[in-house]
């Protein structure tokens, strides 16, 4: 049997092993994985092919979460290795987050042995319906000696174009079967050109609209290159540029052009959108409310205004270089972007605003922000126009408990930079287990946790519902203060050096030693 | 806006709160939350309309697992609230487990805007998807005036027969829509009598049989009264009894007959059942393998002995007394069953037989044991059938992260009975936030969690799969000591008190003291 699962009895290979040797071909070199018993051929493969490294996490969604970080960073699909329906249900939301990042991520599910589906076993169930949401691409294996030639499809669905979530379901009897070979992966390219006559179009439009034109920039249109070129055409036509709300990777900071995000709640996004003549879509969806309100249009934009530029999956930089070359814009000097320039420095108790202080000032070149401190994360990216070069990562698709995971992929991804991980307590707590994982893997991770000991953001929502006086039920659905969550204890419980702040001045005392550590560290900020 | 939500206004009444007093009136009396913003109108109904009590979780798989535990021991229906997609997903591998139970669960999802859906804004995604393979009954509403209708529609199909998980999407519009009625509850039966001609065929068949039939119990045939005319009818002909592997919830204890449960591992449940020439199912499934490997069967019963007395969502304690009755048993003697008998005090570290000893010699009267403890639970087993009279739930679907939720759902349910909380770390680490809620309700939860440092399970599978020198990447991805988890620092960032234990004597003295505590207690057994 360990011969039929390794192939070192006779020398003919499993399909386990001929599945991953495929995916190492084909770039993937990193597995988060939390497998069960219908994956052990996959699991015992693991230490027979080469360069595959495994990532235990305590929580499918925290593999699930790593792998969309990691993608985010690199371009490059990881594996997940995911035990059955349930296995893979615990990772459905953070691929969700990566279904809206186009995140590439290969998953691979386990299944009951093909001749034991229909004994309906209790861990059986319908894992393609369960995937189909999230996923771009679901398959599952037919035979043994698919396995190899599957996993090359999906991993060039989930490298694109357009790419995303590629699920691949394999009974554990084909993972274990013998006299399989591998496959030739194929080619993929990341982006598709944009036709050269939306090129021309645009930049018709932004010079005949002048200040009434807007950019909106999403996707890889959020790259430096990008963001220059963007910059070059806002500076030769009056254009305003927005960056989408929730950006998957967002490069920010010091020479860059300082654009803001597009605001949160319909009626500011539309106010920011409102005398626009025409709405250049680049990388970005055209822009719709996070939650319909009464009263309040699902679309942002001025009707009629919305015009593509570039899709998601279709390269946004060439085509935004393209424009500013179409309409002379002057090249890009970097003291038109951003100069070095930190906020004051914040003292007192600790809040939204002197914790986005003390991070911005405080922040490293070239570290990796990721982002999902909710309703404390707004000063931050004021302040931190003017840091240093950075890279920030947010909440794509609303399904909080993604911050931690996406970090500890971020980390490993990116072993020579330092990823802060900027927290709120109410979404921390969907995935804290990503602490141990950063734990057990050394990564440069320095955890900044806010606790305002409540879903604030609901009471936000309550309030503009109408319930200005919320009653006592409706109100302890908002509130985590009974009993308090110590997250220092918690990340102490995981193995992390943990510290609680309560001022800003400690804060800016301890975050710069934390940075300088090596290895994962975790301050909680207990905000006023 | 206030008005509508919550009808105070002009008298009329919105969706979500004519949906909360249908569901009231169907006997749905608690909600374990976790809302977004596309619940808040159903948040606000939840202070207009008395009677239904919201209990928050830090995560949906707690307020699913909840629900379970809580179902499993009322027999009624509570209501989830989860927050579109993503909400529901992260419930799914505990509903998937509470479809195995066939536990009663009505859950409340909410939607994006009806008229807002067509954007496909950030969070939006296809939750019939997501919701059908863990629900018998699953509904998208059409219009506000549905929405009573609808849920009295729910909790039927809950409740059944057969009943099980059913799953309502609101989207937020109709929850807000005013000029809404309430709706009369349908009367709900929970099982079906079983056919007259059965009873006679199975009467037959184990007379005919004697020691060669076996009895089969599962689902409602582990109640202290099925169990009881199982125990008449074995005394009658000489039939064996086992109960099924992962019961739902079976009474047990003194007085009771001591039955024992079929083994997990095929190979040992072919060999219960071997010679058998009828087995006779009685609530409970054809037992099959768990999972399949090579050369075992799926099916564990020899070809054609099975032989249905009664289906899961069928009146099993009826048949069996039915059956005895035909066959002429005699009255049951309590005197037969199990008398009070507990094992010998155990000393010295603390492994899975001293653990489950110390567990058994020290259960209170009544007590609900959740036990979801994996490789360290079988001792427990053997020692506790002559304990006090206890209740235990099981782990039914194989999706791990259950206990400790259905262990705070025990609870909610039970107020006056002391609810054991029995678990190992690599599953507890799944849902730990179940903690919290115990907290917050200040439920009488004592855990007991196993920490072996492991994924055991997982290492006896490598092992069967035939790796027996598991290499560095394989045995990784089953070790949980590095860093070691430091539960009693977990337990207590979430408020609860806390301690280790070491040794058996230490469990003997600090057990009895945590049981006679009110309110949750920790204890973290740090297994050799």
């Amino acid at each position: 049997m360990a011969g039929r699962t390794t192939g070192t009895a006779d020398g003919s290979k499993s399909g386990a092993r001929c599945l991953l040797e495929t995916a190492r071909a084909a770039g993937a070199s990193v597995c988060f994985a939390n497998p069960g018993t219908t994956e052990m051929p996959l699991v015992a493969a693991l230490d027979v092919v080469d360069g595959v490294r495994p990532i235990l996490g305590l929580f499918e969604g925290v593999c699930t979460g790593a792998a969309d970080g990691y993608g985010r960073m690199t371009g490059r699909p990881a594996l997940t290795l995911l035990h059955l329906g349930p296995g893979f249900a615990n990772g459905i939301a953070n691929l969700h987050n990566a279904r809206r990042a186009r995140t590439p991520i290969v998953n691979l599910v386990g299944d009951q042995a093909s001749w034991h589906l229909a004994s309906d076993a209790p861990l059986t169930s319908d894992i393609v319906s369960l995937a189909k949401p999230v996923s771009c691409w679901v398959r599952t294996a037919k035979t043994a000696k698919d396995l190899a030639g599957d996993v090359a499809d999906a991993l060039r669905a989930a490298t694109g174009p357009p790419g995303g979530v590629a699920t691949y379901i394999v009974p554990a009897d084909y993972q274990a079967e013998d006299g399989v070979e591998a496959a030739e992966p194929h080619g993929t390219a990341r982006l598709r050109k944009v036709p050269g006559n939306r090129v021309e179009e645009v930049a018709r439009r932004c010079r005949e609209s002048g200040e009434k034109a807007v950019l909106l920039l999403g996707g890889p249109a959020l790259s430096a290159a990008a963001q220059i070129a963007a910059g070059r055409i806002a500076q030769a036509t009056g254009a305003t540029v927005w960056v989408e709300t929730f950006p998957a990777r967002w490069e920010r900071g010091q020479s860059l052009p300082g654009f803001a995000r597009l605001p949160y709640f319909p009626e500011q996004g539309r106010a920011a959108l409102e005398g626009a003549e025409v709405v250049v879509l680049a990388g970005a969806l055209e822009p719709v409310a996070f939650f319909g309100y009464p009263g309040e249009p699902s679309h942002l934009a001025p009707r009629g205004t919305a015009l593509l530029l570039a899709q998601p999956a279709e390269d946004a930089a060439f085509a935004l270089e393209a424009v500013a070359l179409a309409l002379g814009a002057a090249a890009w000097d970097p003291s038109q972007g951003q100069t070095l320039a930190l906020p004051a420095r914040p003292s007192g108790p600790l809040d939204a605003a002197t914790a986005g202080a003390a991070l911005a000032r405080c922040l490293p070149e070239n570290a990796i922000v990721v982002e999902e401190a909710a309703t404390s994360s707004l000063p931050f990216y004021t302040d931190s126009a003017g840091a240093p070069r950075h890279t920030t990562l947010s909440l794509t698709g609303g399904a909080i408990g993604q911050g931690m995971p996406v970090a500890t992929g971020a980390a490993v991804a990116c072993p020579d930079r330092k990823v802060i991980s900027f927290q709120a307590d109410g979404s921390a707590a969907y995935t804290l287990q990503a602490l141990w994982t950063q734990v057990r893997e050394d990564l440069d991770v320095v955890t900044l946790l806010c606790s305002n000991r409540a879903y604030r953001i609901l009471q936000v929502e309550l309030t503009r519902a109408g319930v200005a006086d919320a009653g006592r039920n409706a109100r302890s659905l908002t509130q985590l203060d009974s009993p308090e969550i110590d997250w220092t204890s918690l990340a102490r419980g995981f193995g992390m050096p943990a510290q609680r702040i309560d001022t800003a001045e400690q804060l800016l005392e301890e975050l710069p030693r934390a940075i300088d550590a090596d290895g994962p560290r975790f301050l909680e900020l207990s905000l006023a």
